[in-house]
């Protein structure tokens, strides 16, 4: 989409970071469909890893040559927020890309603050699944956790995911890795459903609203679910997670909110309370990145199509007829 | 209010309580005001302790002369809401006074489902200040409670409880005994601000809407709180709770909502949460009695007014001229 200059250290605690692979966000297909303003040539791209190219000269805990996750926003790592891991809410902190900086979609990126903002992979990123289950890292598989952690999920939980996109796939495998018993994934499609078995889900509805809402609701005897993760941001998909979610339980939701207005007066009869937002996903890269070295988890098979940046118009094209659940874009070597 | 027949047990699982302190509820006064329906003679009031006067032929471990304590809402203790704490959504409960049954403010009540409502209180209830602390744990003490544990209050936080009523009074004790450090308690009214410190508020806000938010926040070096109770129940107060919350924090609220309508992208651009409703005190008595009984707490003293039945209506008159806190009514000898 565009050239643009070379990324360069701008602040002393910027580093440029080389893309080894990149990906395409949902909300990224705004701008691909014409909803949002977008010009040839400005960056795009919030999701990649790579190899640090370049350092400011205040960073020190990173050097030339280290492999690195980089979360979709920045942050200072220092200030209260970011000290109460709300690193999406830090009081310097923003969104890649940074302010007239580089995308990920591109082959290197100016990456503010860092030192607090990367996190550095040891050892050798060889195979390409890995290289794959890293880049979830910068945002889906934080942002899937993020919805079951707000959902309050916990051990021996049964669990609710709304939503089948790469977000909820990885809300599925977050609650799995937390210990929820019985997780319910609602999705109609079939390769997603298969995504989903292998993350965790025991049982799939495949139906929609009020009959999703009476499904769910009769697989628990009547009760509803211990947690809801509600990964789509609609008013369809907020209503029915607040339907199936039981008396006295959360749901944790992710998707930016299109149209929700919350029923207070149910929710406020049932006790079901809601929490959610932009990920902090600094804050969980280095647990989830323990288990994505060791194998426990493998978020990296929700990108079922790849491409490189001289194709990235199949990327958006593969996601936008929902040939694809995620694209990845090689760009580089590791 | 008028004259009903004597109380007796309907059901086998009922108990008779004679009922020896009630009170006013903040919701009565709707009543009170004709803001609700009501009929000379209808039953009514749902906070009262009293003594086990008869017993159903299924009732097996309350005997007559037990003293016990009666929380708002009766429930069966074995469906799998009451399994899981939240008795407000029993299967088979309901609230006080039960079907057409009668009301706390009398001299006896109906009590369905009496082994898995009422709670016994051991040993000798001698003093009128242990009274009055027992009769909160059937509503107001168990209901700020419920705020606390909504909002998620730790050990160290920082709290705001928007509310001066019982409830948040109660609330201010609650996020105490739950460890919190500091409490700003938000109240324009001396003498319940000198009851929020008894009750460990370390901070007082005495101002209201934008400008108590302005000075909570600035009292948190611009951050906002851990942990916000909302003990009101308007627009104004949640549009306060959710002005003064953290990134990433919850806001627990118990008053019955009034016209509240929530901001969905302004607590998602946070990550506010919010999660209340009617509280489960059944589930919170027994914990809250065994401090009560020690002495480490003594939620009784937000009474400052108290009569008998035959005046019952100076108490309502009180509550409604804002003369007092909480009214209590002495029926009869524990």
């Amino acid at each position: 989409m565009g050239e643009r200059p070379d990324a360069r250290v701008v602040e002393r605690s910027d580093a440029v970071v080389r893309v080894v692979v990149a990906c395409v966000c949902g909300s990224d297909l705004w701008y691909y469909r014409g909803q949002s303003p977008y010009q040839v040539g400005d960056p795009i791209g919030h999701e990649f890893v790579g190899v640090v190219e370049a350092v400011g000269s205040d960073v020190q805990r990173l050097s030339i040559g280290d492999f690195v996750v980089c979360p979709f926003a920045f942050s200072d790592g220092t200030c209260p927020n970011c000290q109460h891991d709300m690193m999406t809410a830090c009081q310097h902190g923003g969104f890649i890309p940074a302010g007239n900086g580089d995308g990920g979609q591109g082959e290197a990126v100016r990456v503010p603050h860092a030192d607090a903002t990367l996190v550095r992979v040891s050892g050798e990123v060889a195979s390409g699944a890995m290289l794959a289950s890293l880049l979830t890292l910068t945002d889906v598989m934080g942002t899937g956790h993020h919805a079951a952690v707000c959902a309050r999920v916990k051990a021996g939980d049964t669990v609710a995911v709304v939503g089948d996109g790469a977000v909820g796939l990885c809300g599925v495998l977050a609650a799995r890795r937390m210990g929820a018993e019985r997780i319910i994934a609602l999705s109609r499609h079939p390769e997603r459903q298969a995504v989903a078995k292998t993350f965790g889900a025991t049982e799939i509805v495949d139906t929609r609203g009020d009959e999703a809402v009476t499904d769910v609701v009769d697989l628990t005897g009547g009760i509803g679910v211990d947690a809801t993760l509600e990964c789509v941001g609609t008013a369809e998909a907020m209503a029915a997670a607040l339907g199936i979610a039981r008396p006295g339980s959360m749901v944790g939701y992710v998707g930016l909110p299109h149209g929700i207005e919350f029923p207070v007066m149910d929710m406020f009869g049932r006790n079901i309370g809601v929490q959610g937002g932009p990920a902090p996903v600094r804050a969980y890269i280095p647990d989830l990145l323990g288990d994505v070295l060791n194998g426990a988890i493998n978020p990296g098979i929700v990108f079922d199509f790849t491409t490189d940046l001289d194709h990235i118009a199949d990327a958006y094209a593969a996601m936008d007829q929902r040939r694809a659940i995620k694209s990845l874009i090689s760009v580089s070597n590791p």
